[in-house]
């Protein structure tokens, strides 16, 4: 039995790859392990037996047998713990890809998500126009220190790694805003990680759901 | 050689143990393993010496022969996974507790943190008393998924983890709010994280920063 995962039945982001089973996706891409996908509604994630794989109602999750694991970062550190190409081989290289892990889902995607939530959720708010250019300069310095870390080469740690998956697609979420454009070395990374074969064989995937109505909600 | 970890000269918070030094700290007290503390100023954290350690430019560190990490989340995985007693010895639990520490990382912390960054950061702006009750319900969205999911267990994954380490930890921010008090399985479980001796001993460490003024900015 392959692996399974949850995903939205209807994308909020109408199949443009920004939902987060797009993570567990390319990481399964990467390391060549098939896997099934059980589409979600909005209302089914927020009922008992998906509220039983994750505490929070959302998606992804990752179903292997006994095992039901929720938090992409999780879920990605988990298959390549289990698979050769998505950590270093050596120890000190694979724990600096792990904190590279951490930092993308800690340090540089919140304050993404934070303009994400400002533009969707108090749109309507009196301050709504006021506070993004705040929202914005926090996401720019988070991308400069990104920028000068990374400088002149391709990946975060040695050669592609899931660092790099779960950096990728945090700063995917900045498409449209004209922030990554302010960074020429991020713009680069960011279309680099979406050359991948295991990228494109993901986003095809996710997209498929979309574009078939599946799963209307 | 003992590890060194990074710590704030004067923390912000004057001594409560919320920078998340006391993270490292409290890992390391409970796996027995000494360690070096070596403190900077606001100043020395944006120098080079100290972004060649952490891109970001925070603390904590951890600096153990060749090794330099950086992210609290990072370093206590790395302490829980070369020392027994922060993961479950079965591989399932064991990812399971791996999903919470990303959990409490991803999950749960950013809402509270968003809303110390509004107190903080944005307690001059014209929004900033309207934005307080929006902010805390998302908070209290998450608190009452993670009530649920703890139950009436002492701990989120069989016996104390990391998990419970970095929960309890994200937690403690919300003292003084009000929020915590009204999920008591929630207070009493953060109360049983600081009746830990490693916690206590990690706390008195952190607070001897703070009253012996070593390192006022």
């Amino acid at each position: 039995m392959p692996p399974i995962i949850t995903a939205f039945a209807s994308s909020p982001d109408r199949g443009r790859g920004l939902a987060r089973d797009m993570r567990v996706r390319w990481a399964l891409e990467e390391v060549g392990q098939p896997y099934e996908v059980r589409l979600l509604s909005f209302r089914e994630m927020k009922e008992a037996p998906h509220l039983a794989r994750h505490p929070f109602g959302q998606i992804p999750t990752y179903e292997d047998g006994d095992l039901v694991l929720f938090e992409s970062g999780a879920i990605v550190l988990h298959i390549a713990e289990r698979h050769a190409g998505l950590l270093p081989a050596g120890q000190t290289a694979r724990a600096r890809a792990i904190a590279w892990m951490f930092a993308a889902l800690g340090t540089v995607e919140p304050p993404i998500l934070d303009l994400s939530t400002a533009r969707l959720l108090e749109r309507d708010k009196p301050w709504a126009e006021a506070r993004l250019p705040i929202l914005m300069d926090r996401i720019r310095v988070r991308l400069g220190e990104l920028s000068k870390a990374l400088g002149g080469r391709d990946w975060l740690v040695d050669g592609f790694s899931a660092a790099d998956l779960l950096m990728v697609h945090a700063l995917r979420r900045l498409e449209g805003s004209g922030l990554l454009d302010e960074y020429p070395n991020l713009s680069a990374y960011v279309a680099r990680g979406q050359a991948r074969p295991a990228y494109k064989r993901a986003f095809d995937a996710q997209l498929a759901v979309f574009t078939d109505g599946a799963g209307a909600d």
